[in-house]
């Protein structure tokens, strides 16, 4: 199959073009760069199953060939406040990626009979009142506050999806995406994971907000992959959630790492920022269970330790 | 003061015209007559202050002068499963005039410094958990279901709408419309004003679905179109509801226009059918009636009576 990834110059993107060219398939990258990196797929680009367009997917896409399948990762993705390419920081670019970009790639969807995914978020359940969150949960999300570019943006995205399969046939599948790490996170991302690994590889004490008692759930990118792979394969509709459920909390999150990483410096409690994150998210996967017969396998020591390992890497080319 | 009325030929959009013509104002209307008809302003194309643009709000708008204020009322309103102009018959077009519209008329107050005005809904509440809502309410919406593409295309509007502001300093006012009657709603709307006055203008039982006791309230267009004017010479950027916050049951209401239309035929119970309309919605107004000395004047026999006299006579036209 031939297959557009938009945003494959990111994080998830570009790991689904590995997987995809391992499995044989061509694969076009739409990106811009705001928040991916060449970097990312310059293993990639000797190859003739890859080809990159440098565009912004809110413009009009034209394709030199038909594609089989088309999917949609390309937006800002992080929520923090200070990182120069979360999406607070791209309030507009984020609200376009959503409504114009997806409007956009299912239109190349449409044109060529292609199947269509979206990458949708867990954060369409804004900050949830029900815990662990199931698809059939409506959320609970403020439109007009400063995190409503991203929310908001893919809960229209959701929408745009379903209307394209309602009205035109379009065969889409809508994937919840939630927290997931792994190596390809930018290093100056703002996020939990890469904050806390580089503190610890410099020796540093790992600066935990709050008590440390709030929870997470994170996911290997890998099991992710597979679980997109499957979605994509699938006659499944219905958005569907694709998550690790291992709920952890924060200050034992950073404690693994020290230990994995043998950071003695250990950890510094501070205030808790007011950044509107949940205090815990975790996601029902009954529904992938079921119907992709699909589970995160990768645990989290196993995870973690690829990841500190890609960091290290990182850190030493750019000392 | 020019001011441009996206949606200008609509139910609401025409009365905005009438208004701002009557104090003095010049008016650009654009709209593509998809729901709107140029009926509703037909009596204005004489006037110098009035100018007729048939375009689509999706599309890029290039206006012939600089104005000083911009209001954003084209979409697609009736949640009716039948009406040929409802939002469940125009999906993709009522996601669009709210993504892309929403845009386009952003774009046209960011260039000229113009003041902007979304129209947005009580629909953005979706199916609410609280009663009365105020504009805190974050509410209940589902995102994939078939009445969000009018409800994630105006919480997305309204989004995008404080990003303009927040980024680009557009002077942005968000007005949050609850159930609206009057003169000039379509004949074939689909809503339950238009049905039971023509029904009892035709001497037929009107058909209430359920058992009647749902209550809704309702607002006199002129009365909403007083808040819209204040709120558009307000700073207040905050979303801010108008509506009219009394309540009458569907029953009570068909008693009303069979007692003001002289019908004898009385009313007939029908099966529920599943809208996915609310049980109950009713604006709580104490921000509009604090900060804009805003409060509804016009009482329901009131409004009803000019509503039923202006079908009267499109009926017998029509005949």
């Amino acid at each position: 199959m031939r297959i557009l990834i938009t945003g494959g110059a990111g994080f998830i993107g570009s790991h689904l073009c590995d997987r995809l060219i391992t499995d044989g398939h061509s694969v076009i990258v739409l990106d811009n760069l705001i928040t991916g990196s060449t970097d990312n797929v310059s293993h990639l680009t000797d190859t003739k199953m890859f080809r990159f367009i440098n565009q912004n997917v809110a413009d009009y896409i034209e394709l030199p060939k038909p594609v089989d399948a088309v999917m949609h990762f390309a937006s800002p993705a992080s929520p923090s406040q200070t990182a120069p390419n979360g999406y607070l920081q791209l309030p507009i670019q984020t609200l376009k990626a959503g409504a114009l970009g997806t409007l956009n790639a299912l239109g190349v969807a449409k044109r060529y009979g292609a199947r269509f995914i979206l990458a949708s978020t867990s954060e369409v359940y804004g900050d949830p009142l029900v815990h662990p969150q199931n698809e059939n949960y409506w959320g609970n999300v403020d439109p007009v506050g400063p995190r409503s570019v991203y929310d908001e943006a893919k809960r229209f995205a959701e929408s745009l999806t379903m209307a394209y399969n309602r009205t035109h046939g379009v065969r889409t599948r809508i994937v919840r995406i939630f927290n997931t790490y792994g190596p390809r996170m930018a290093l100056n991302d703002g996020r939990v994971v890469p904050n806390f690994i580089c503190q610890a590889l410099k020796g540093k004490p790992l600066t935990v907000y709050g008590d440390g008692s709030q929870t997470r759930s994170f996911c290997y990118v890998d099991d992710l992959v597979d679980g997109i792979i499957l979605l994509m394969s699938s006659e499944l509709t219905e958005p569907t959630n694709i998550g690790n459920p291992h709920e952890v909390t924060i200050l034992e999150f950073a404690n693994k790492i020290n230990s994995l990483t043998k950071n003695a410096a250990g950890t510094i409690l501070e205030d808790k920022r007011t950044t509107g994150d949940p205090q815990q998210r975790k996601p029902d996967i009954s529904r992938a269970e079921k119907l992709l017969s699909w589970k995160p396998h990768i645990t989290l020591e196993d995870g973690l330790t690829r990841t500190i390992a890609y960091f290290k890497n990182k850190l030493s080319d750019s000392m």
